[in-house]
């Protein structure tokens, strides 16, 4: 508060420094403008006018802006103060493994207490009333040019305010600045959460649960949206009879909060999963569910608004508006979708044709030649910058960016990852890790926050019991039969433990609250963004908090680690483990499964997943393997050798040289797809762990017979990958310990 | 484009979607906002009114902020495929060694391309006038209520508008969609720049240089400041006498350009040096220099700025005014200073509480026990926090944020770099490379589009070409004089090579842009804004491409990669350097000059650099080396033995266990001070280089006589840092490969 730098800035301040995007520091401020600065506009480019006679009002002018910005730099500070904290004490409890309370759940209570600080604590500083009314036409222009005794100033449309709220616009400085706008969660925090999400979907156990996972996410969501939905148009149809319901509350709003709902977000859960190395397959299931549910809430919750402006009676069925919706859904997703994958592509092709690590050499190592061979720091930027691209190329083109971003980040974690160098691949990761982390965590502590800055509230008991009887229901009424109707297909069947585990890990989070916030406008709408506010902080903390015990009264495997973690490749995946989850990456020596030709299937387990290896994910496998991963990778089987003869000369152009020269086995990291026996059989087997591995490790139990694959890889590397297969199922079996039967 | 999609997000637009900030994403594009969007506000929060009759003047205002959120969306990937165009070409140049044109120059160039087509490719889309005019009263408000039939709509100042530019407000989108609000440039893009530059300050021949750097810096930039502002005001009056002049242009304006176009920025200069290995001691001058110099330059425009309103009649010379100016000067400077070096010192406080590495371990080799010693995830995430919050605090006290950060920078290597475990040192340096790299480019290829799609240009070629020869003679006017008074106590001799090749790297870059496009609002700013951008590009371009020849003309020595750099310790050196700066990261074991007491002062050599090594100096370096460092860091020696025996129990309180436990020499990678005379008489001396070095390398130049140390390092570890001298040394004049006699 140094008055000399005071009247300095008020100088510079003048003309373009008094405007309040000065506080829009990296990466998420911004958007607090949206709701936060509006008192702070000072005239921007009055600087023309300095040297009028007008000084006086200039100096009010931008003294206000200077203490706004002031305001919004402690406010800012405010939430970083919040996220030090949590870090700080995330800390002491990773060294005391605690596991009661996950980061999140800390971040939210630590919101909690200053959010009660903030409404409590400050004073109500509605002095200035800086507002004017004007009366004018029939319509909210955008732009207003208003002419103040000769000169024009120019004013943006803000928003409508309900006339009830005239006398509180200004009602506390400090609440509103630590109010930010709804699209900062959707623009600036979801995306690098959702990105990192698809980038670390890279998991072998992910692939071989697919099929389940798609009818969780699928299916699942829409049966819990429309259960909820209906369920709490019956509380509603309650809440009117007891006259506990003042405004409207359409059909259309109980399926919206139906959608926005049912986004879970496990990641307490799985946080707890990746300390106690929990059962793979369960966490590859609550995961992936977790992941594309997000996806299909947001597109389903669009669809749902959507379906609101068909008819003037606009809230009657209506079939047309109806399989408009329903297209409108397909037509998203797809679009999203392809968005997505193309960008991923594209990068890959790009990072083929540019990016020439030498295979197994990391760029520490090269010494001599380092600065011919890799740029790290090029490869970063250009892959955050394409991944950036993926979002407002979806932005641009109407659809959604955040599943564009999911996709994306499935593609580029599935063929540019391969043609990264060791070290930008450990760059990216890290970068991403800490986006993520600390989007996270500012959702949460923000969270806290709101329940007590959010002056909008709308508490209704009924609605709120009936929103927790309804998420529960929704969640066993798609858990249960959808498991069964899977356990007829799937070999290994998801057990009851798991089915109650994955009802449990139900919680809600970043996703629901961001659908939520995202429009407080109506009655109904602040009714249910209090109701899911309140959900998130229940279920973070119950299930959080319940995980561990729940786990072991379900009898859920969990292994700790064991010596077998010394040797010299499981540090390179200690490497990577820290802090992110288990099976991730895996190393690449231990875990190439080749695809092995030749090889009959089901030649010595014969008992195959059925379900997974379905035609048309053999056939998509065996496309990927043989066309796309040479063309965009280093990996994969020359195209010389997979393509038919008379696409020679395509084929050689095509195909990176590396292919040819590698006489070693590549190191596909990302062969997940395939899945040995022996893998399986561990898992949820019996305890002959090294005898069944070993045989069961000979079993490529995705056969590649259909395709026109010629023998390229040698019998040698049969041979090693096999050796290194048992070596991988051995080491995996010390760490069952608790060898408990499966109720499968 | 999908009809549906479109659908879908007008209805989910309705109310909150529609907000221009949807764009806003990662890292800077919010601040778009500030120009590009005005016409984008559309009803915010009228969505309560969402079943009201109004519903087609709705629908209009949403498609209408669709289509913008859709151009935004192009303009922001227009900046993306930039980027990556500069990075893909980039790419190709250090494939094929291409040194003449510099990634900034680069982008710059890419700018001007895509700000051609934007200009003269896209239609002037002048269609939609949606402003309004509404006269008023006598002062333009910040917030305007407006009531449109009923309801009430809140608008937000934009700013003024010049009465001639009315008709033009709207006159072609899309350059107003790529025009960023200056403030950007201040907020989000240079703080991760300057940051970066502090933090990779940490160089041995920067503190050897540092009083030289200090006279540049500060001394430097005031005259050249000065000159640079009176040769303007004599070419502003040519000017008024040929009638070219037909604006206001004070004295005080005169100076304010002098001040923003003497921070140097010679990032190009420094990129060779670095790919060439060229002299040290010249990298640390100009680095050191330019960095400092940025700090000087902001806080001295900002105290111009205060100078103007000093009384009425504003233009006169007012000595109460200037001393004030003066003062104001010395308290944003000091005020910014302590505030970074304070939040510096209390993150390394907690780092120091927290952080627990084991010395000399890395996270990834510590297998078993990793989760309970290091969460590189954790500390990269609170340094990112912590250092982001200096630059808050300061805005909040009302101090420059982007010095803070410079010195918050600073202290972080310093003193937390220590405490950091190494996964975390690379992880922070990483992040920080990453942002710095993008936000530069960022910065120069918008300065490329800015010189077509800037709407304000004032090209006037008087005040070019003046502007010219002046930053031209306002450096020739303060790097020889400065360095004949430097070379007065300098034992090494800055020669004449060294002071052209200073005089020549005078380049100008993100610094001068960002302060000259902060205000545009008058005419003279305007003009100043064209010839900054003009200065930065010709400097940019020709000083980038003639540095390589310049430094051969000169007989600057410059090094190659000769084979010693296959050593064990030089790759965890090159691991560091890709992309970085030569000597940024010593390697640890060959660089621990330890502090050698004992062994007198001038022993060998006899001739110290006696400027450097003032007593104000050496007590700053005794008393952070004693008791700083052991406080914040787990290096230097225990407190134990510095503090007097009557303050045992607080020393002992404050030492870290670790420095007892290490009984070998500990890793200061920071000793940076300690010079060996080896060393300096290596890059200086002729050519009996070994025999120089290792008899050279026995004097510590930095004599520490003066402090209270106990002979805690033993004589071993005396004999080993000596052995390890004469290793680098050695190894150091192979290096040479123009023996050239120096002219000093």
């Amino acid at each position: 508060m140094e008055p000399g730098g005071d009247a300095a800035r008020r100088g510079l301040g003048r003309a373009a420094r008094a405007l309040p995007p000065r506080l829009l520091l990296l990466l998420l401020p911004p958007l607090l403008l949206g709701r936060g600065l509006r008192g702070a506009a000072a005239a921007s480019s009055s600087g023309a006018a300095a040297e009028d006679s007008s000084a006086m009002e200039e100096l009010d002018t931008e003294q206000e802006a200077e203490e706004s910005h002031r305001q919004d730099s402690v406010s800012l500070l405010t939430f970083i103060l919040l996220l030090t904290l949590t870090i700080l004490t995330i800390w002491l409890f990773k060294h005391r493994r605690v596991r009661f309370l996950h980061e999140t759940g800390l971040a939210m209570i630590y919101g909690l207490i200053v959010g009660v600080i903030l409404r409590y604590g400050t004073p109500a500083t509605s002095g200035h009333n800086k507002s004017l009314s004007c009366t004018q036409e029939d319509r909210a222009f955008s732009t207003l040019l208003v002419n103040v005794s000769g000169k024009f100033f120019e004013y943006t449309l803000k928003g409508e305010i309900s006339p009830g709220k005239l006398n509180s616009v200004e009602q506390n400085d400090m609440l509103r600045k630590v109010t930010f706008d709804p699209e900062v969660f959707f623009n600036i925090l979801l995306p690098p959460i959702i990105f990192h999400a698809g980038y670390s979907l890279k998991k072998r156990h992910f692939f071989r649960n697919l099929g389940s996972i798609l009818a969780y996410a699928f299916l699942g969501t829409a049966v819990s949206c429309f259960i909820i939905g209906n369920l709490m148009y019956g509380v509603v149809k309650l809440m009117k009879m007891v006259g506990q319901l003042s405004d409207k509350f359409y059909y259309t709003d109980c399926l919206f909060f139906g959608a926005i709902i049912s986004a879970t977000d496990p990641v307490t859960v799985l946080a707890i999963f990746n300390e106690l190395h929990a059962d793979v397959d369960l966490y590859a299931l609550l995961f992936g569910e977790s992941v594309l549910n997000d996806a299909v809430a947001i597109v389903l919750s669009s669809s749902i608004v959507a379906y609101q402006p068909a008819g003037l009676n606009t809230h009657a069925f209506d079939a047309a508006a109806f399989f408009k919706s329903v297209g409108i859904f397909l037509g998203i997703f797809s679009g999203s979708f392809t968005m997505g994958a193309v960008t991923g592509v594209v990068t890959a092709l790009i990072s083929f044709l540019y990016f020439l690590p030498l295979p197994g050499h990391d760029c520490a190592d090269v010494t001599k030649f380092t600065k011919l061979h890799c740029f790290p720091l090029l490869e970063t930027a250009l892959f955050f910058l394409m991944s950036w691209s993926t979002f407002l190329l979806a932005e641009a083109c109407g659809f959604t960016g955040v599943v564009a971003v999911l996709f994306c980040g499935i593609t580029q974690a599935h063929y540019t990852y391969n043609n990264l160098s060791v070290e930008s691949r450990s760059r990216t990761k890290q970068l991403f890790e800490v986006l993520h982390f600390l989007a996270e965590n500012f959702i949460f502590s923000y969270m806290g926050l709101a329940l007590f800055t959010f002056q909008k509230h709308v508490f209704s008991p009924i609605f709120i019991i009936g929103a927790f009887v309804a998420i529960f229901l929704g969640r066993a009424a798609h858990i249960y039969p959808l498991s069964f109707f899977l356990n007829l297909g799937r070999r290994h069947k998801i057990g009851w433990n798991f089915q109650h585990m994955m009802m449990f890990s139900g919680l809600r989070g970043a996703m629901a609250f961001a659908l939520a916030i995202r429009d407080t406008a109506s009655y109904a709408r602040q009714m249910m963004f209090t109701t899911t506010l309140l959900i998130v902080f229940f279920t973070v903390w119950i299930v959080g908090g319940g995980t561990t015990p729940m786990l072991s009264w379900l009898n859920i495997r969990v292994g700790v680690e064991e010596p077998f973690e010394e040797d010299q490749n499981e540090n390179h995946w200690q490497y990577f483990r820290v802090g992110v989850d288990p099976d991730q990456d895996p190393p690449p020596n231990n875990d190439s499964f080749q695809v092995l030709q030749g090889d009959g299937p089901d030649s010595a387990g014969g008992n195959r997943t059925k379900q997974e290896s379905a035609w048309l994910f053999r056939l998509w496998y065996s496309f990927d393997h043989n066309y796309l991963k040479p063309i965009l990778t280093h990996s994969g089987p020359p195209l010389t050798t997979t393509l038919p003869t008379w696409c020679g000369l395509l084929a050689r152009c095509l195909t990176s040289p590396q292919v040819y020269d590698n006489q070693e086995p590549l190191r596909e990291e990302d062969s997940d797809f395939i899945l040995t026996e022996g893998d399986l059989t561990l898992t949820y087997g019996d305890s002959t762990v090294t005898a069944n591995g070993s045989s069961g490790s000979h079993t490529a139990s995705m056969s590649l017979e259909g395709s026109r694959k010629t023998k390229s890889s040698s019998e040698e590397v049969l041979e090693r990958d096999l050796g290194m297969g048992d070596q991988k199922v051995s080491s995996r079996g010390t760490r069952l310990v608790f060898p408990l039967e499966d109720n499968a």
